[in-house]
């Protein structure tokens, strides 16, 4: 069992940011990391198998947790996009409104490293096959199901964009209601 | 130079698709995939950096580039989403048609192997990517454009779910247009 240590992920995850922010993602060594959050080397392999897992932690899986939860509790009269949306605004509150701050410098060195952004990209696909598990659960056919769950991909990091930009102020659960008509006014729905 | 080998690319990738069907991937080599195509591991390597690389070749640059020149070459009076369905038609009919029959083997063994589905993740990233400097060279700002690329993909995920049915017998870009409007169905435009 990993020994008690206040809060290690959230700082070896700060402590990894500010590290790869400042020298880059290559240039940063574990040792380094655990350094600055004046925790061991081992601390760090009891909470993350490798560098790079240290920016994703245990965020994605409480929020798959949430989408799943919220998608099997939605009322039954909901269309699916709905539920999907409804789902997406709990994950928002409870698990991602409070990572605001560090969202833009994180998603700054994720984009600028190949082996982050592939483990950002089966973040997003692990996200949506859970949305997709759970509509089909709701009884959706496996293509609606699919669709639906896609398309609140879209609407979540649309959103994100949004949410990250310095004069930003609204909360990330407001940009979701605000990427859905988005969506919904790009894709149209009478022909040219 | 690679020494010129008839469809080398073609053959690697069709004895590779073999053996990870027949045995897996993990307990393929190299060696094997060349030994099947009757080439050397040297020719192999002419082509692909890994064993990682083979189910993919050249077909997402190729996809790419004709996503880019038909978004590009556009009538102005489309709606971006109709831009981006044009050039996937474009693409299904001249880069990705002729894969139909091994596409189906092909997508059980990405889904069956963590680090295919990365590279299928990151290659549908980069003709997302593709897709919205395209749209934004064509006016477009960039939320609106990352909208309709990611509605794009979308709209290929679906239609390509569908095309790899063994009972499907419509071509890609029929299924195309079905999944615009299934997604356009999906995503609805009145409030519940």
């Amino acid at each position: 069992m990993p020994r008690w240590e206040p809060n290690a992920v959230g700082r070896l995850h700060d402590a990894a940011l500010d590290l790869f922010t400042e020298q880059g993602y290559d240039q940063t060594t574990v040792a380094q990391i655990a350094a600055r959050a004046g925790l061991t080397e081992r601390t760090f392999f009891n909470h993350f198998s490798s560098k790079r897992e240290v920016l994703f932690g245990r965020t994605s899986e409480i929020q798959k947790q949430v989408l799943t939860r919220e998608i099997h509790a939605s009322p039954a009269n909901l269309r699916p996009i709905d539920m999907v949306v409804r789902a997406l605004r709990a994950a928002a509150d409870e698990v991602l409104e409070e990572f605001r701050e560090p969202a833009a410098p994180r998603r700054v060195i994720i984009e600028a490293t190949p082996e982050l952004q592939e483990r950002e990209e089966a973040k997003r696909a692990a996200l949506t096959a859970a949305m997709a598990d759970a509509l089909r659960e709701r009884g959706l056919d496996a293509d609606t199901a699919l669709l639906a769950a896609g398309a609140g991909l879209l609407i979540q990091q649309a959103a994100e964009q949004r949410w990250i930009q310095p004069e930003e102020r609204r909360p990330l659960r407001d940009l979701i209601d605000e990427a859905l008509s988005s969506l919904r006014s790009v894709t149209g729905t009478d022909a040219v």
